[in-house]
C-alpha cells in the first residue's frame, strides 16, 4: 500500500470557563511531587479527532470521511478482531483520501469530565449488550463470533445528551475539509444526515450503514444535492429493538423521497447476502460489501459508469 | 511512503462485575425509542489500543513502541500542531515497524466511567496548564507557539491512580509484541522503566524523552540486558518544578548506572541545541532530535556502526 501521507487533526472546539472546582494534591507521576492540580480555568472542549491517509495514487477527487457509530471509536474502520483489514483499508487501496474520526467526546477526541460541560454520565456498555443489540449472535451470523471477545475491548463510553457537540464537530471537519463523501455507520448515521443538510451541496455523496439516527424532515430539501446509499444488514426482523428502528428509518426514507432527495437501498438479504450483523465492516463478508459500497460511490462520482447496485 | 501494512488491536483488560447501578430510561438516537439502559453485568474493561505501521521496506528487525506522556494519546507523534509531519513518520520512514499506542483510560483504549473501577475523578488540563508546565512559553522555545491554541485540542482526561491499570496494558502489548524498542515521553516514562524491568531482555532498548518518572530501584539489575537513551530539553532550570524532577530522575540514573545500567543521556543545550520544550516531537525542529534518536538506536542495535549520540 503506497501512501502520500498520513496524519490526523483536531477540529472545531470551544472555551470553556470553569470555576468552583476543588483544588486536588496529587502526586502526576512516582518521581513526582505532590503538587496542587487546579483545574479551574479556561478548557478547551468538544475538539474533534479525524486520522487521514492519502493514497499515493489517489483516484477520487473528493475525500471519503468515515464516521462510526455509538460507543465505538474510528478503531472499528481498522480492521475486525479476526485480524482482517478494515474498510479503511479498503478505501484506501482503492484510491480515496480516507478520514477515519473519532466523534467529540469518543476515542481521542477526549472529553470534558466535570458535571458543568457534560451534566449527565456516560453510558458504557456490559459485554453481552452488542452479542444481542447489534445482531452478533443470531444464527446464521456472519461476524466472527469467536472473536468477539476480542471485538468488546474497543467498546468506549458514550453519553446520551452530547448530540449537539458531536455535530458541531463533524461540522468543523466538513468546513476544514470541503467537498467530500462521508460513510457513516449507525449512530453516526445521525449526525451524517443533519451534516449534509447543514452543508448543502458539501456532501457529495452520503453512505449509511444501519443508520440509527434521521435528518432533520422539515429541511429535507437540503439532502436534494446528494446522492444516499442506506445499506441494511439482515435478521432486523427478528429482533423487536431492530425491527422498530428499521420501520421508522424505512419511513423517514420514503418521506424524504417524496420530497426529491435521492436514496437508493441496498437490503443486504434481498440481494442474497444474508447474515449481516449491525457490525458488518466486521463481518466476514466485510470485504464484499465494502466492494459493494465502493461501487456505488464509483458510479454515483462517475455518472457516465454503470450503477453498481439498483435502487430497491 | 510505502506500507506493508496498518492497522490496530486491542490488548489486555480484565472482566469486572458491576452492580448496583441505576437502570436509566435513554433515548440513544433521534429515530430510537427511549429504552432502559441497564448497565450492570460484565464489562471488559482496561484494555489497551495500539495502532501499527509497517514500512515496506523494514530495516530493523524490532518493531519500536512509542508511549505517549500524561494528558496525551499516541495523537502527538502523528503530526505538529502547525502541520509538519512527526516522529511517527521519521520512525517508519527510517524502516522501523513502529506502534503508536495509547495507554489504559486515554483515548481509543476507553475508560470505565463508574467508580466501582477507577474511584478518584480523572483530572482535565485548563489550556495554560502545558504553556507552563511543558516551557512551551518560555523565551528562546522552539515550540511552535502561534499553534498552541491547535496543540491543546488534543489533551485529554487522565486519572492519577491508574498506574497500575496503565502498566498491566503495556506488559499486555510486550507480551503480544514480543522483542521491541520502546520510545516513551514524560509519564510514558515511567512505565516503560517498570514495563522493561519485568520483562527482562524483552525491551532491547529504551529510549526516554523527558521522563517523569522512574523504575524500581530495588530490580534495577533487570534493566541491564536493555541500553537506555535519556534525552532531555532546555530550560528546565528556570522551572522550579521542572528543575526539581530533572534532579530527581539524574539522582536515579546515576544509581541505577552504578547498578550496571547502561544509561546514554542526551542532554540537548549540552550538544548545542537549545529551546526544547517538554513537548519536543512538536517543537521546530523535531526532526532533527528525532534523527538523533533514531541514529543512537541504529547504532546500538547494530554495534559494528558509530555511536551517533555520545554518552554525557
Amino acid at each position: 500500500m503506497s501512501l502520500a501521507g498520513f496524519g490526523s487533526l483536531h477540529v472545531g472546539g470551544r472555551a470553556a470557563q470553569l470555576s468552583g472546582l476543588p483544588i486536588r494534591i496529587s502526586q502526576l507521576t512516582n518521581a513526582g511531587a505532590p503538587t496542587p492540580l487546579d483545574p479551574n480555568g479556561t478548557h478547551w472542549v468538544e475538539a474533534m479527532y479525524a486520522q487521514y491517509f492519502v493514497p499515493q495514487d489517489v483516484r477520487f477527487e473528493l475525500p471519503l470521511l468515515m464516521w462510526h457509530g455509538g460507543g465505538l471509536t474510528g478503531a472499528c474502520w481498522e480492521g475486525t478482531p479476526d485480524g482482517r483489514e478494515g474498510w479503511l483499508h479498503h478505501f484506501v487501496r482503492r484510491g480515496w483520501t480516507t478520514f477515519s474520526c473519532d466523534a467529540v467526546e469518543r476515542g481521542r477526541s477526549g472529553f470534558p469530565p466535570v458535571p458543568q460541560v457534560f451534566a449527565e454520565a456516560p453510558v458504557h456498555q456490559p459485554a453481552h449488550w452488542a452479542w444481542e443489540r447489534f445482531r452478533i449472535g443470531t444464527s446464521g451470523s456472519r461476524f466472527p463470533v469467536d472473536a468477539y471477545g476480542q471485538f468488546v475491548k474497543q467498546l468506549v463510553p458514550r453519553w446520551t445528551g452530547t448530540d449537539d457537540a458531536i455535530l458541531r464537530g463533524y461540522l468543523a471537519l466538513l468546513d476544514e475539509v470541503g467537498p467530500c463523501c462521508v460513510l457513516a455507520h449507525s449512530q453516526g448515521g445521525q449526525f451524517a444526515w443533519l451534516a449534509a443538510q447543514a452543508r448543502p451541496g458539501l456532501v457529495r455523496a452520503l453512505v449509511l450503514v444501519e443508520p440509527s439516527g434521521v435528518g432533520d424532515e422539515s429541511q429535507a430539501e437540503h439532502l436534494r444535492p446528494t446522492p444516499v446509499l442506506v445499506v441494511q444488514g439482515d435478521g432486523q426482523q427478528a429482533d423487536e429493538r431492530s425491527a422498530a428502528l428499521r420501520a421508522r428509518i424505512d419511513a423517514y426514507l420514503a418521506r424524504i423521497r417524496s420530497a426529491g432527495v435521492d436514496v437508493d437501498a441496498l437490503d443486504l438479504p434481498a440481494h442474497g447476502i444474508t447474515g449481516n450483523s449491525h457490525m458488518m465492516m466486521l463481518d466476514l463478508n466485510s470485504e464484499q460489501i465494502a466492494g459493494l459500497i465502493a461501487d456505488w460511490l464509483g458510479a454515483r462520482l462517475s455518472p457516465a459508469a454503470p450503477l453498481g447496485v439498483m435502487p430497491a
